[in-house]
């Protein structure tokens, strides 16, 4: 027989998520109403929140471990695209009535998983009982040398634009899931799809981009939307070389004659690659970084003054210089609307 | 006609959220993807979240603002126990598709009001879509002098227990609102109601506290729940005068005669009120503080050596010295189960 119901929360903590604050003085065990932190000498914190929420985010019948990493690295990925070096984070986990002891079980063993490849501390969080979906609210702590965070702001004419990894996987996973690509081989659909599954933030590479990237951001959005939240602060516009873009083997399969794919690949989002400009003159060291950390970089294009004719400030052109349209720049929550 | 969806949420951080950030620089205004904060010099930071949900929290019904605010201030109350300063927060604002436009002003304006109040800045956050209740996440950033954080485990044999304001007020207004109360006059009823609905954190006595308390908590699973927390991580028991609790008029017309309405007095919760321990020679300094703050500060018993004999470390007693029994301690999501 189930249990109905979920012991308290003071026991939930002692008995699954006390443990994740071991080794992070100032969680106090958990034990506290509150956490201390304070950044290292010449360092100062960077702070991000973000939620994920149950048939939004993710299937509502996602097992509890990938519920809690997603969660945790959707928000390690925003501190690796500024260039910071994640410490610790807190949970606002808001669970239907009906969630068993097991499942808080699995939650807490998948941020146990990822405590460990990513070197963070659970350091406070909350417990809440609702009658809709499974809602998990993190907000993550890192720190960057003061004054060195990079921003999207910093991008100048000239700068080339470059990513991480390959684009588009993710968001065509999705389709894999929604079964809109029946005619993909078995290999890179289940490839597509497990890239959709659990995001894989650039959490070792971005903070070694202090100091060369000029701008920068995590694609969660899209490559276009993400380009184009660059381009807005920086004032400039963008031109995106579309065969310059990383692909994966199983997108090359996914998008092969196949145009409404490649729009899902460049605006469909769940990347969490990181996209940074950077001085051309910097290249050679972004080679060498590539090199040395084993994180494929890929230069797609460059920052231009801003266009006064284009009504999009980015500009995905293909090998004939012919500009590509798309009927959506990027996931948003709620409408599309923008008046 | 009302509108059937949100604008997308670029428009609504444009529209009301950036504002929020005005006056610090390290929330670029909210066009970037993570705010940057560090403690004042000698300082270090203390973090809080808490969320709240909507039929759990709050009734689906509440305006708009008033849910912003509540969300805010319990999380400024759990700042206030900890004797720190607030200075920035950030919210996840998980909403149904069908909420409008107006009702997210509404919100926003709740925010600026308090941020008026209390000195705080928007520095993040995200809004998402649910198909459940509004569901609001604050994560409050506060600051202590380095290693001076009030602490739930520093209390001391013989250190005197003291609460801040009125006890109970909140509980016996949801009794109020309940329709549990049908005797009590009107003028009481509407005093406790209002006490239910917006709390008043101790924003501005609680740091100064810092150097005065022994141990701290701000009040919101009940006072017998919360002392019960710092007796457990100090490691001692405690005797509480029933007589000495401090009680608003309004309080004393509901229990009159009602020992039902004394129990949700001392174990209702949602008091944030701040309950702290002090050595008795600092019990001058205590009258000082409270005069000069207009905040009143009551001594309601003290701690003592662990007991052996009594299954609860919290001893509520009578005049004549018998200890009170309650069915409940204070409030806990999900069961009652320990075990």
């Amino acid at each position: 027989m189930t249990k109905p119901n979920l012991p308290n929360e003071f026991v939930l903590i002692a008995r699954y998520f006390a443990r994740l604050s071991q080794g992070f003085p100032g969680a106090y065990g958990l034990l506290d109403d509150a956490a201390v932190i304070g950044p290292s000498p010449g360092h100062e914190l960077v702070v991000k929140t973000d939620a994920i929420v149950g048939d939004v985010d993710f299937p509502a019948d996602t097992q509890p471990d990938l519920i809690a990493r997603k969660a945790l690295r959707v928000n390690l990925s925003d501190l690796a695209g500024k260039g910071a070096i994640p410490r610790a984070y807190l949970v606002n986990l808001v669970v239907p009535d009906l969630v068993h002891e097991e499942w808080i079980a699995g939650f807490a063993a998948g941020l146990a998983l990822d405590q460990d490849e990513y070197s963070v501390h659970l350091i406070g969080g909350d417990t809440s009982s609702t009658s809709g979906p499974i809602t998990v609210a993190v907000t993550a702590l890192g720190e960057v040398p003061i004054g060195r965070i990079i921003r999207r702001g910093g991008a100048r004419p000239g700068d080339l634009i470059f990513v991480t990894g390959t684009i588009g996987d993710a968001a065509l996973g999705l389709s894999v899931l929604r079964g809109t690509l029946p005619d993909l081989d078995s290999t890179s659909a289940a490839f597509l799809a497990d890239r959709c599954k659990l995001p894989q933030p650039r959490v070792f590479l971005g903070p070694q981009l202090v100091g060369i990237a000029s701008a920068g951001i995590d694609i969660s959005d899209g490559l276009v939307a993400d380009l184009k939240h660059i381009c807005t602060v920086s004032n400039l516009s963008a031109i995106v070389e579309v065969d310059s873009v990383p692909l994966s083997p199983a997108a090359v399969a996914a998008i092969e004659g196949n145009a409404q794919s490649l729009a899902t690949a460049l605006t469909g989002g769940d990347d969490y690659e990181v996209l940074f400009t950077a001085c051309p003159t910097d290249a050679a060291r972004i080679s060498a970084l590539s090199r040395s950390s084993g994180t494929p970089i890929t230069p797609i294009g460059r920052m231009i003054e801003p266009s006064q004719c284009n009504e999009s400030r980015v500009v995905v052109r293909d090998h004939l210089g012919r500009p590509l349209r798309f009927a959506s720049e990027g996931w948003t929550h709620f409408g599309e609307k923008d008046t």
